[in-house]
């Protein structure tokens, strides 16, 4: 493997060269892994992962359109040659640009054969590379999963299928995808149930389905218990698309589904800032929901526009986003004690050079980096904790404790407030200088990226 | 009472003609009250409630216009003739509707004064009368509820404020409302959170304040039960407006968060049309969603425009959207023990005459009647049913009783799955004919509601 | 070609059979082709034509799923061989299905080759066998078109793209595609600009591309002036997907493009129901716009979901929508001097089996006439003429008629309004009664047809 | 005058303090007036008007909730004192905020009487006042413009009303607004058809009450023309709210108006941020729409919640949007000839307190002159111009230069491209590293304002 040909021809490592006036080349600004902040590691906070679909599959097709993309192993006709050849580009990229973590779905590595035995064989031998890259560059699996979806057995779901037949070549599938996470090391086990929800009401018993797809996590769990395979298990949420409406619509929806049948315990989420738009959320709301609720697992770093009603998978470049997304995460103490930041991102279309791969995952780091940065000058300057502080204050004393601890019931609080005249009421009330508070955000974003 | 001159002049008790030729004058086609259809009443399927506020109090403003409703009740401008005044008016509107139920808030009946004590005093009056109506009518409510979300100092929410007093007040104010709910004999008190979400994350304690929440919901259920209030307890979600976020966001992460605080035992939902779509979800998604979680408390019957962002309230007319609803009740068996359709709905602002308030509410009621009629006819002949049975009869036997029994796991699976070829499972699936649904949909329309 | 195999077996010609009791087996409920129906035939008024892509080429995939379609030529693996074939049971799905137009893009008929000339030589080899057909069968083209956006080549656009060589590639290309119109008698030409917007406004000049796209419109009706093709030249809105924002937003922007280009002479619109939703409008509006700036010109029939943020091509199935459409329709006369209803409509997914394709097609054919029959229904009762009449009567007579003729400037109406009290205005406006409306809409639907 | 109490106590004069490093107290980051910035000082680029509507007279109510605002002014319980008292508090306010410009309805600045007349007379008494105040300020009137929605006569619409009488009342109601224009002198008018609309289709003559708007615009003109105002018209889109559908849908829809009833020698655009995205179009779209029409008026600044569907008016505080909207001011060499930047924008219901009007126009200023820094140093150094320059370059010579130049034809490119072969066309097409331009544009805007 060292004698091989450069597949990222004339990209040199990807260095942290710091803000600077000019901004000039391959370069990050922000992302700079070993510098400590907010006391730990930059690359500790962040365990950015590279997602083998989008960056190495991904031919940049839409409804309307063949692919784009070119890429450097595109000579290769024989699928399984392509599959190895792969695999090189996909080790010399990380080396290149600086990253600890590859994610993969079992069908991103290898074809399908006519029978799961034979795919599960062509599998293998690119699983088999892999591990080898891991012994020499010590790159790890952020998290793998597998791909339920794509093919048109799943048409009608895969886990939630009316079909017993394709809910049991699931599972033969996804025992094999537990195995080779066990063999790669992943620290989580994703499941994105891409068909796991209904096209129409009318033909469908949902309370079945959701049924099914519980015990088929709870199938999956065992499973990995019994070889050994502990990775943390987690599902994420996406409201429609491709089916009219998913199962796991949003972080509170699966949650709930996560205590109605006993997986809360063993399961967290992974949460992506697109789907979340979707649903009518933004990222931000989801990652709180996730870690106000102990289920916080991993995030897919990406980003929507708000305007487009689909998917898109933009590398993120909004510093508000990823400012609020590190807010959440700096607040956690972590992403989660196994949670990195996947790149669940493509380049547009019209980005189809080679080199927009690391254009790429450049301006999403970088933008996580600092959004990282700014979320712990906020944190250290104590600004949203004192605003916060200040506005709960009226629970910490008299009739506010009395409600915190118990004491106060209906009767109690209406002895207090039957005969207070309005402004009282009104004086009890505090503007919350939302304005203030943003115009505060953008200096923070300013002054500490500056630096 | 019996004296007093009509509010409603020129329109007499709306009586059921049937589906004829000419449409012509006011008249039920489709909802015929003592008809039994599916085993049961009309009315005792569809459990017909007029809201108040819509009804009686709303001037049809919007946010860039006046009220322009044209009321019999407009002369009175002492606050509190007008509101005993509205009594008369409603109750003469209850008989010529031919409806059996009502639904109010609080702040609906009466003025506020400056202190609670007052407010209480001026509602006191109001419901006197009421209470005199009922004995001679019959009529009996739905439920009632609180509007803590208008008054200014509900600016920042109601039990989720940050502000003590705040939640003290609605305590104290709920504690009325509930004693009102008890007076007036009230089969279910509903909590809508108008002000219980967020406007920003950035100072927010999202937690902290569903706590909150949740807290007042235990108090408010512990102080029922104390004073021998036995209505079934309702949350109603709706996802935003006038907040950013609304905590009971959807059926979903409701039933979550009663979950969560352990309310589900006591409290069930009510779930709206409009509500639905603005969560992006269709109003059989929300009601499929709660009945199947055995949490289907009552229905506010209104539609929204899927092409506009807000909340419009429209009196329903659609009647895909009417049959998809009562399919989920005749289902269900019932809306639920104490369930009924609360038209939670309003003319259009162009609709300003007093007769609007007529035919709004008898397009709504014929619709919903529609709905029943095409939903038991095609539960009688098992359309659906069959359809369904079909689709999910893998599960019955073979490998598919054995995934439904938990005989089966991973390794069991994969043995039966291994070698199966790609032609045996696309086989195994099989189309679902969707456009042939609807088709036949269509056909049940037309058919049923022409007879 | 007489002797040749069904390709559609078990499926016989789809009769008309009139509104029946219970529905069972194919056929039509309400398309009776001859059948006269405000004063023309049925199948004058409505002119349906299949979609080549859709019906035929669609591979039913999503951009999480390969394709799930079964299709009785399946078995072809040579491209010409599979062309060829197509034409086969294309025309047997006409004539089975009883329509008499067909629509199609160039590439839906045959495949690339490396130069436009073997393309092209690929082409004709297809298109002769269709006007072979054509001379037997009677079969119509309403409308072909060019494919200008699946090619990689098109990934920046067509005839906006950036880079002139592919302008000139999309001209020789279109060149083609109109002499393939000439010769197939395509009474309608269509453009519908896929790749015409941009992704990103920091790289466009916007307005450039806009010349350049009307360059190409004008060279286009040249260049088939000059070979004698007539064809109504038609331009179809879409405000998004694939790109960011298309240039051809909707009804209004196209109209004002046209205007600006000197295009609205030789251009009309072709409409479509789910392209309308997605820019925010209901199908009727964008009918609206196009008739009553006199450039309605022909119609795609389908329906979107309006929950759903992307352009799903659902058969039209929704009574209202159909009702809406068609009544726009007959207030025009007709849909427009050459126009049709096109399907620009595919399955679901998980509606994969050969006579999917003909479930579709009947319930979009038997909605658009029963909204055909229904809206006839309205015009000759005099329904909303009536209505409509009574509601601007004012304009007829007095200071309105003084209006109309141009006779009031802002000093005689100053003159008649300054000293009318509130009340006078007041008593000038009329409630519009539009839910009593809606339920008479419902009314016509069930009356008419369950005739 | 000048020995009025203060009504903004506490608030000294807001002074430039430039990017510092702690953030602390009320002041200007990045708007410096008398700063010259690309040719031109600041307070030229961007003209800052405050508006009264939103500023003095709003509430803060929303449709679920009473007013929450806190004004000095609240304790004036008489109409006209209080209108009054408004003014000597707006004029403190603009001197305090440090602006040049106002813009008003006529119904904002004093109460309506019973009749136009009565109406007239109030409005006059405030106008004298507020131009005895110009004489001693310099302040100048951006805009004025007439509230014709929120009285319940305009429930129909005002100038589309189905009413002759409401069309004369807004004629002479118009035609007062445009004489008081005259005597305070503003620089634009601006017409923002609130009621202009419809809510349905089925009752609406569409182009009937588009021919009257038009009508009422060239009447406005003429009447504007007769007394010499010479202020530049405008018309303001957005596509909906109040009504269902506004015909001033957006730019495009309004400009196609324009052109078709001959108004566009005399109108131009006036462009809000939120109603953009309430079309689904970016601000950005909708500017460039309007100035390569050569219909660049004057801009409202606003910004949504693209997770919102309704209009809410914030603050702008967005460095990307800002940073757009002045790319395009900068491209078109300013706003327009009279055109400024009107705050359309009002505190959150939460911010009720007086200062939050400070907070609220600071944050807005400092972001949109933060937009106008980095636009300015993009523009400098050529990065946008150079990277379009290059990407339409092939059109400048060759093949390109012919199409440009009207020499080729679908003959002559047929000639040029029909034997290219695929990989020669794929080679034409550049990938237009996308995510490398959102790093830089992220690096001019940390850059730019940390100077």
């Amino acid at each position: 493997m060292d004698t091989k040909t450069s597949y990222w021809k004339g990209i040199d490592k990807i260095q942290y060269v710091g803000h600077q006036d000019k901004k000039s080349g391959l370069g990050f600004q922000y992302y700079n892994p070993e510098e400590v902040i907010g006391g730990k590691k930059m690359k500790d906070w962040l365990r950015f992962a590279v997602a083998y679909w989008h960056t190495f599959d991904q031919r940049l097709v839409d409804p309307f359109g063949d692919g784009t993309a070119q890429r450097p192993y595109d000579k290769y006709t024989d699928p399984m040659d392509l599959a190895l050849a792969k695999v090189d580009a996909a080790f010399e990229f990380y080396d290149k640009l600086g990253v600890d973590y590859l994610c993969f779905h079992d069908r991103d590595l290898a074809p399908e054969g006519d029978t799961l035995r034979e795919t599960n064989k062509n599998l293998d031998k690119v699983v088999d590379k892999i591990v080898e890259y891991q012994k020499t560059s010590g790159m790890k699996v952020l998290w793998n999963t597998s791909n339920m979806f794509t093919n048109p057995r799943f048409v009608e779901g895969a886990a939630t299928s009316p079909y017993a037949d394709i809910f049991a070549y699931c599972a033969a599938q996804l025992k094999h995808s537990l195995e080779i996470g066990k063999r790669v090391g992943s620290e989580n086990y994703v499941f994105w149930g891409g068909r796991e929800g209904y096209e129409s009401l009318w033909n469908t018993n949902m309370k079945e389905e959701q049924e099914h797809a519980a015990k088929f996590f709870h199938m999956a769990k065992d499973y990995a218990n019994e070889i050994g395979f502990d990775a943390q298990m987690l599902l994420e949420p996406k409201p429609k698309e491709p089916t009219t409406h998913q199962y796991d619509f949003d972080a509170a929806t699966t949650i709930a589904f996560m205590k109605e049948y006993g997986l809360d315990k063993d399961f967290k989420l992974n949460l992506e800032g697109n789907h979340a738009n979707l649903a009518g959320h933004t990222y931000q709301h989801e990652i709180r929901t996730a870690r106000e609720a102990g289920l916080l697992g991993s995030l897919d770093a990406n980003q929507g526009d708000k305007l487009i009603g689909w998917d898109i998978d933009e590398y993120p470049s909004n510093l508000y986003e990823t400012t609020a997304a590190m807010y959440e995460v700096v607040e956690n103490g972590s992403i989660g004690p196994r949670g990195g930041l996947n790149f669940d991102a493509k380049p547009r279309r019209s980005s189809f050079a080679p080199e927009d791969l690391f254009y790429g995952h450049i301006v999403g780091m970088d933008s996580f980096a600092a959004g990282l940065r700014v979320a712990v000058a906020m944190k250290e300057d104590g600004f949203l904790d004192n605003l916060k502080k200040d506005r709960y204050s009226s629970y910490e004393s008299g009739i506010g404790a009395d409600i915190e601890s118990g004491k106060a019931d209906f009767k109690s609080l209406e002895k207090y407030a039957i005969d207070k005249p309005q402004s009282e009421l009104i004086a009890a009330t505090h503007s919350d200088h939302l304005e203030e508070v943003k115009d505060t955000i953008n200096h923070y974003i300013i002054d500490t990226l500056s630096k």
